[in-house]
């Protein structure tokens, strides 16, 4: 097989914890499936404020720039959190993500069966829900302009949001493509009862829809949204939103299914590049203690896997490997029911890889 | 006792059927209580746009200006919302929030006892749950410039998102003064990693903080907050945000008690003028049959007579009166288990009057 770079980006907190795991999981598709890759290693995040005086230094961008993929862990921390604008970890998260292009962020919020007694919603509500949030990720009040301003009743601070027709249509495209691949059914998420670029929002989703006539189409007001994912998550399929809404209704949806620890998510631009990263943050509490879940990493490669690769034998392999460790009982203590039973962040990729 | 003077906005749907059952609990306070109110009926939404042409008249501004305090139905329907910008009920809706300077929307979301089994969430994850959401309600993203303009990339809208020292400080301080006759906890809801008007709205929370030092305070990222609003509700006592923020998270909050169609709200200004309305909508589809629950209306008027009239004693006679009714059994069809049980408009309204 020809060999696929991925660039690797540990991060703060736990992320170097998780991507250990997901590491050994590569090297064991290897053996087993005979990809070959090319890992290069590179520094993000409050680590590289604290190394190199920058959350993205040039040369991390160069790395996942000549790489086919990313692998993220995560970023951030208290440590970091009073720094100034350029000095923080979620300076670099934006700038990575506009530099690489990545304009669509896709959560899949599902409920892991093992899990189905960690959510808060009751277990007949929750029953069938498997839905994925497609976030653009590039543009709208994230990356407006901002600013602040004398005013007459004291300092004022300015944020713009703003889309046009093209940044819509890619994303909102996708997510048709997305739902046809899916269960069919896609749910449009603005406020265009208020917001202009909720309006352009809709005009462009209202004309591409046609393109895509065995898609059910709804158009949902967000504050809407938030109350109808507690109310019928399972009735969703794909959501599509603008990146603010998106960040908001995303985590939401993770939360409900109770499963956070174990969620994936793809970061994707044009073509198969993508980042991949879990959606449990860096979690510093916790770091260095080997209490951490790999799964969502390991499950975040099996993503890269397919969604990047084409390689979709190993990703289906790691994904079983996961559930049958599940099956069998496993429980990294985020998950576990009898903590004192619960295994090490490194017993857990132990037993994934072994099930490989 | 001096007259007060109540403007009364029907509105569209089921604004017309509960508004009328609040009416009688007005006329029935008079009788127990020696109140006088004086009731002036005005035009509102999209029964305004059909009949005056518009969605807010200026003679309904002027009733509501001659008024000490609004109560509101409902408005919107599908009838208007393919409508034109300047002919929508939501256009109104930002509009009388402007004129009257409501700067200040306060969404208490509690479980009714009654109701527990009627949110998706665990019984015990709500158990104790108690909130208030205090959203500004006159700035931000709502009222910020918006156009539209040619970009490189086809058409493109823009929505600006402004705010200033004064705008937040008022809010932030009502906020903290509510806490204090609370629980005393507040949580500040902001994404101050992205945006430059979180960054100034956490500036502004914590320079006033110390006039308030018995109040524990927590800053909390929205994406954050809508994820711990489902993991521990009852944790949280006042949420102060920002507009958007507010309309997303004080329609999950009240979603997750399953009471939805029992709370209140209250929008206010400076000064004790305030425009009081049930939290749910207006519910075309039941509107006309005698199916709407009227009991967020009739507590709207509670909490219209205790805010804004200072009126605590005929205030807690409609909570009581409320209580004794479910106590008893009665329901309308939203709430009832047994929905060929289940009582009409009218007669709940009957009921609660009669136990006042
Ligand atoms: C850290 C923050 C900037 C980021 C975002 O808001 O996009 C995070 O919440 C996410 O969802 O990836
Ligand atoms: C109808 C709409 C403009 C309004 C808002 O977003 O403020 C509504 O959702 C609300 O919360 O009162």
């Amino acid at each position: 097989a020809d060999v696929k770079k991925i660039a690797v980006i540990a991060g703060d907190g736990i992320g170097p914890e998780v991507v250990a795991e997901a590491e050994k999981v590569l090297k064991r598709t290897e053996e087993v499936f005979g990809y070959r890759f090319e890992t290069e290693h590179a520094l993000f995040g409050g680590i590289a404020i604290d190394e190199k005086g920058t959350p993205l230094p040039e040369e991390t961008l160069t790395v996942c720039k000549n790489a086919d993929a990313v692998l993220l862990g995560a970023v951030g921390g208290p440590k970091w959190d009073n720094n100034s604008k350029e000095l923080r970890p979620e300076t670099g998260l934006l700038g990575i993500r506009k530099a690489l292009g990545l304009f669509s962020n896709l959560r899949p919020a599902v409920v892991f069966d093992c899990l189905k007694d960690a959510s808060t919603l009751k277990p007949e509500v929750l029953e069938g829900t498997d839905l994925m949030v497609v976030r653009e990720l590039t543009g709208g009040i994230y990356f407006g302009e901002k600013f602040r301003r004398e005013s007459a009743q004291g300092e004022e601070a300015v944020d713009t949001c703003a889309y046009n027709v093209a940044e819509v249509e890619r994303i909102v495209r996708q997510a048709f493509e997305i739902a046809q691949g899916r269960r069919k059914k896609l749910a449009s998420v603005d406020k265009a009862n208020v917001l202009e670029t909720s309006r352009l929002w809709r005009e462009v989703v209202n004309r591409v829809a046609p393109d895509y006539p065995d898609v059910e189409l709804e158009h949902v007001l967000v504050d809407n949204c938030a109350m109808q994912l507690l109310r019928r998550p399972a009735s969703f399929d794909v959501i599509v939103t603008e990146n603010m809404f998106g960040d908001i209704l995303s985590d939401e949806a993770a939360m409900l299914t109770g499963s956070i620890g174990m969620l994936a998510s793809a970061s994707l631009g044009e073509g198969s590049f993508g980042l991949y990263e879990p959606v449990h943050g860096s979690a510093p509490d916790i770091a260095g203690q080997g209490l951490a879940n790999p799964i969502a990493t390991i499950l975040s490669l099996a993503l890269m896997f397919r969604t990047t690769f084409g390689y979709a034998e190993g990703a289906d392999a790691i994904e079983e490997a996961v559930a049958n460790v599940l099956n069998a009982g496993h429980r990294t203590s985020d998950i576990a029911v009898d903590k004192s039973k619960s295994i090490s962040t490194t017993e857990m990729g132990d037993l994934i890889v072994a099930a490989i």
